[in-house]
């Protein structure tokens, strides 16, 4: 998927990388165009990528980067056609040639593109309500509604028979058929993340979308940031309920439901079919399974294969919590 | 009460709601009117009402409706007068009936009724901010305040001395006197309800309102969802604080204080006098007895008779509690 | 620091302050002026102050009010310079002295002051976002942003390089520099702060304000109250994620790091670099030490030291949590 939302400066040779990294380009034979950075899944011959934890070893390997940012240490864990630029934070690395690609992607101010009267292009399509502001180059379906004082904001593609409600503002994101979004959610904002720094803190690029499937639900109060490196995912028929935190790069599957006041962290991915009880929070960078059931209050801290149910803080097998607390 | 927020279609012929439900009309005498779908509290001898769980058992034999809804397993809890309708999955059954009396009540889409020019209506009774929308039949009493931004739905009625903040959306609601809600909330909207189901998950009809009583406050960023079949109701002089949760059908009592980020899962009844402390859940269909107090982050999933006082997730006597935590 | 917020219409006499407390004079041979009411360590020799805790003992030795309402079992934890009026229930009593001193303060409606023409004023200095809502005597320093729908109250103060979001509501709330407050936040209101009175509960004035210092982030959603006799502070460089609760009377260090969701209850105090995990709960009037780590889904019920990784609930040595966890 092309990313509509930030202006990609590139290609750049790939010795102005090393330089910004301030590595040095003795070894390099070829000075080859980098068109793109991405993550190592979405990543091709033409791009930069990066690996900063030994819990991405195994798409490591199958990586079509060209380069890829990490450690000494890592760097075992990447195939032959990827060369290594070895630096100390990888993530700070990251950032800083992300920075380079897409300028303006640190900056999330307000879009000053967004005009009342931008209604008018979709009359034939969409059911306005009153203060509603839309923003350059949004696309609409047929059959849509979108509720009073709502903020679409620039590039934003919403598909067929949506119902949007009042006080949303939805930014950097796509959002596919008979989607429901009830009211006051924040969507596509730029995740928590940021390099910590005394006095003051650096924060990094967030060039992922928010990508909404078919017949989602996202209850009210509700905020789901895009993706730094990658995107978050609702997955199709997934439904949310009210005061809901999805963090940075989360990816959720088909058919889950999650009850109110869920909070999910960064870049944890969860399976099909799963249902998370109210106030549930799950860890980052954590793996949740296919038909997972997960209690309301639950504090899950390691990620949970198929078809388990668990409870508790930390959350464990259901059975085993009932039977410890009797 | 009356609801005005959705024209009630009936009454029809008990023989017309047995069709919708695949069930034989043969052993009826009778092809008597139904004027309405109740649960099983408030229906009377002209509703039809269901019975879905044994917890309802002490209800349900107290019920004056004609008709009900219920399984094999369960009919035998009924009265004498109200005469069971077998079916497989009673809340399936129940929704279709529902959105045969009320086929509006499934969309949730906003109100398009809603005027700014409508605050003319009030200028005696209220003093309004700015940006303010009002819905067709929209009531105030006297003395009251709407701030900036806020919708007020067709339908709602609001009582005397009530003083609303900027950024609300109220719907599908009444508000009695002396009532402050701050900012930021959504009151009204449908439940997290429906029937999962692959691919497309099936909305059923929430034909309840949020009630909320004299003398109340609701804090910032808080939703309160109306009741599928019953109301949601907020007791007199029950103080929420902030970005909680009150999901469909519950009902809390008199003189409640609940602290931030609270959740109430739907159908639970909370009593009068009951102290919550800040960011416990309590699950769905419990009953929570009067002065009861439950300590901050504590997760309830059984019922609390009166008094007590606990702590923990699961909640237990708080004296054992910090017995085993020392 | 002076409160612009509120008219203070002292100074009164200490024997007319003794008639609302209804207590004797006869002990008092001077009727001293009396110029306002504070906090135990913000107080001098022209105020009034409380202490209704044994946990403010350190503080209230060195107290340099004239005047300090307490209890009989309290008082001996005064200085000499300070005289002891004493009292049943100490919060009712400071309560009414400071409605005495600041009348407004207990009505907390919309600010019929903003006005959209008011952006005008700053067309130099600040972007404005549509249907933006500026109050009285609002002051912004240079190169500024104000999203969509804010509603900035009377008197607020904002410093240079701000970025505010969309749909935010700010009042007696001092911003200063290049602090960056995301989209749907209410900051500024009063806090959770009454005296529970059957049928109508007693709302106590909130003469403090929130102070926002340099290079802080606040996530979406986020609600941070404003103090009640002293402020709510939010340390330099401190970043807040989404859906966050600060209540009222919270100060919070430098370069803290609070994940979403998290709730902080009243009057706790937070040191400098902490890490709060998501979820995480802290109750009231607690003092959590510099650098300590609270793992998320904790419920913090003690004060904490300097240093420690906390974890659980009741939050432990994070050691020993995972050692009983195996």
């Amino acid at each position: 998927m092309d990313n509509p939302f930030y202006k990609n400066n590139g290609p750049f040779k790939i010795y102005d990388i090393l330089k910004i990294l301030d590595l040095d380009s003795t070894h390099f034979l070829e000075n080859k165009n980098v068109f793109d950075i991405k993550d190592l899944l979405t990543s091709n011959e033409n791009d930069i990528t990066f690996l900063h934890s030994k819990k991405y070893k195994k798409i490591a390997k199958n990586s079509k980067a060209s380069f890829c940012i990490t450690t000494e240490n890592l760097k075992e864990d990447l195939p032959k056609n990827c060369i290594p630029l070895i630096v100390k934070n990888v993530l700070v690395a990251m950032s800083l040639v992300a920075a380079h690609f897409y300028p303006e992607s640190i900056n999330d101010n307000f879009d000053n593109t967004v005009e009342q009267n931008n209604i008018n292009n979709f009359k034939d399509r969409v059911k306005f309500g009153k203060n509603v502001l839309i923003g350059e180059n949004v696309t609409f379906g047929k059959n849509c509604f979108v509720g009073h004082n709502t903020i679409v904001e620039k590039n934003v593609m919403i598909g067929n028979n949506c119902s949007i409600g009042s006080n949303n503002i939805i930014r950097n994101t796509f959002i596919r058929d008979n989607v429901k979004i009830l009211d006051n959610c924040v969507i596509g904002k730029h995740g928590f993340g940021f390099f910590p720094n005394n006095n003051k803190n650096l924060r990094y690029p967030h060039i992922g979308i928010v990508l909404i499937e078919d017949n989602c639900e996202i209850g009210c109060g509700s905020t789901i940031d895009r993706g730094s490196m990658s995107n978050t995912i609702i997955g199709q028929n997934t439904f949310l309920d009210n005061q809901i935190h999805i963090a940075h790069n989360v990816k959720i599957g088909k058919n889950t439901i999650i009850a109110g006041q869920v909070g999910i962290a960064g870049s944890t991915i969860i399976g099909n079919n799963v249902r998370i009880g109210g106030q549930a929070g799950i860890s980052g960078h954590l793996s949740i399974g296919n038909n997972v059931e997960i209690a309301g209050g639950s504090g899950v801290i390691k990620s949970i294969p198929d078809n388990l149910k668990v409870m508790g803080y930390p959350a464990k097998n259901i059975r085993e919590f009932i039977k410890e607390n009797k």
